[in-house]
């Protein structure tokens, strides 16, 4: 794949821990519901899924808030239940409902019988990769992702959201452990394949939402989540068809307690949610990561000019980063969890204003 | 008031850090739809509220759980918004929903409207506590509690639990800080006037709840949930009517993170979720606190012999408690959040013969 000179690579270099002119910020599900022109792709599409599986829709979504806003990547639009629903679990989005999955594993026997996925049924996620790069021509990097295996088993077992206990997947991480592992290395592999292949379509960073390690009980994360993040890292290939490395980003929502563990985890990025104090985390994982991260979405709902305070609230809690040759601390911004429908763009629009000016002027500091 | 002598003062031992012979237990929520003669009061009560409020209704589900297992500590039925409910703000529950305010606190001038209630409307929780004093003769002591000031701002500006964000109370913080600050002001003050009363009735010792403290990010916590807390128990009387100490135990749920700071509240116990590493958390807290938790609840829908093995890894994660004269390090066992209604009762024995047991055994240990 020959691909054309990247016009805007600081979120690359920052993943990469090397000094950047200011601080790159991007926005978890930055191309959804809180923009019109999504809506109405959506409208056009029919269905959330109409919207994923079609190649020049996914496109067209991505790219929607880098025409607003001046973000410095783009990331896939697709949703992390693409892969149990390649598994035959039957993925479909009830109206204002969330997802479901028809056939969720309820038992021995649908453990069992659960396989890594046929690559090809998720043909379309890859077709968009490719599609998204070459509308991207080098704009900025693309990030392609996927659920970790927790998670996807969250659903896998639970059939859906849960109501907020996760009773399901819990009863069976405590009763039958022995079922809950057999899930998970299946969907480590899966993972990694389903990374591989996007890596090898054009995704030029992955990132690892572990979207609910966060409500698993000390013990339990560590083997029931994080031994599969590191095994779905372990199979990941380091470069991109171009010879580019390709870093990874671990995000852990309602995992602060354990960043020492992940600070070993072999990523080039943690992200981290608003319950994390950047100054903190900072010194406890040191220069061996870059950390993305942190602002509370509902931030968002306050007036721009307040925005643009708690952004810069958020890069003096980081500090001054790594300035210099070489690699040092470097720091990603975004939220601290995936922005709200409920957002004014315009705010949004304060947001990234108000981390590139800032974070370029606290680099001129002596 | 001339009380019985304790038969069993575990519990406030290990609150004030004596050494005990056993680790006491008892259970967020121990008195609940889990219990099938809880159901019973229940239907027979009609309405949830018709069961807090009736005296003697709220008396005997707090006894139910304590003539089925070995609880060592009695817990006030009650909910946190009871104190709302006395503000005006119009209490209800719908059958299957949980909690409804029919006047939340939408604009400023509800905001500035705001008073603290007329504690003759609560009168009907202390003559609860008296009552259940009388009834339990002795047995154990009896809790009181009250939700936190954040906690219960968070009800009083959505109207209701949350979807999952917070949006309402959320942007009010961020929009509004002055709006947020006074809210919280006037609960401070309700809370500590509410939990006086309360030990004036007879609680023995009293538990503030910051349920949704974990949900603001570094920073607001501190400012939002944590600064009030601390007023809370500034304003809290050190005695009861028989001249004993009341412990007073804080539990932030999701609060983890800051845990150092929460160390250094003018508190007794410390309430931890089961996120957090007991080992850590007594590294870090030290001998000023002791600690209360930390079972998932989840884990009580294992087979009794897992329930037993997982209560006892939780013993082993505090490690060997204080022993000699004087104060040190104590553990008081409790899940890390309410029990869930679909928990089998005797689940429940086994976990609380479990932690009895192995708790002695831990203290012969050289």
């Amino acid at each position: 794949m020959s691909s054309p000179q990247l016009v805007n690579d600081t979120f690359l270099r920052a993943c990469l821990r090397q000094a950047t002119p200011y601080t790159p910020v991007w926005l978890m599900r930055q191309a959804g519901r809180y923009l019109p022109e999504y809506k109405a792709t959506r409208a056009k599409a029919g269905s959330f899924m109409g919207l994923a599986t079609n190649v020049q829709y996914a496109t067209e979504v991505t790219l929607q808030p880098l025409d607003r806003f001046a973000l410095d990547a783009a990331i896939l639009f697709s949703d992390i239940l693409t892969v149990p629903d390649a598994m035959g679990l039957g993925l479909s989005f009830a109206e204002g409902e969330g997802p479901r999955l028809a056939r969720p594993l309820r038992d021995e026997q649908a453990v069992a019988a659960l396989q890594v996925p046929d690559l090809e049924k998720l043909r379309y996620v890859f077709d968009a990769v490719s599609s998204i790069r070459r509308a991207l021509a080098g704009r900025v990097p693309l990030i392609g992702f996927s659920g970790s295996p927790w998670t996807l088993a969250c659903y896998m077992v639970e059939g859906g959201g849960s109501s907020d206990d996760w009773r399901g997947v819990k009863s069976m991480l405590y009763r039958r452990p022995d079922l809950m592992h057999r899930i998970l290395a299946v969907n480590a592999q899966s993972v990694a394949d389903y990374l591989n292949a996007q890596i090898a379509a054009g995704a030029q960073a992955v990132m690892v939402f572990d979207s609910w390690g966060g409500a698993l009980a000390d013990r339990a994360f560590q083997e029931f989540s994080l031994a599969y993040t590191r095994r779905v890292l372990a199979g990941l290939k380091r470069t991109g068809p171009d010879g580019q490395t390709v870093p990874r980003i671990v995000f852990t929502k309602g995992g602060g307690l354990w960043l020492q563990q992940m600070g070993e985890l072999d990523c080039d990025v943690l992200g981290l949610d608003w319950t994390v104090n950047l100054a903190r985390a900072r010194a406890q994982v040191g220069a061996s990561k870059a950390l993305q991260g942190n602002l509370d979405p509902a931030a968002l709902f306050a007036s721009p000019e307040q925005v643009a305070a708690e952004a810069r609230q958020v890069l003096e809690d980081f500090g001054a980063p790594h300035a210099g040759a070489g690699t040092g601390a470097t720091h990603i911004f975004n939220l601290g969890h995936g922005i709200s429908q409920h957002t004014p763009p315009d705010h949004v629009q304060a947001l990234v204003e108000a981390v590139h000016a800032h974070s370029a002027q606290m680099r001129t500091r002596s």
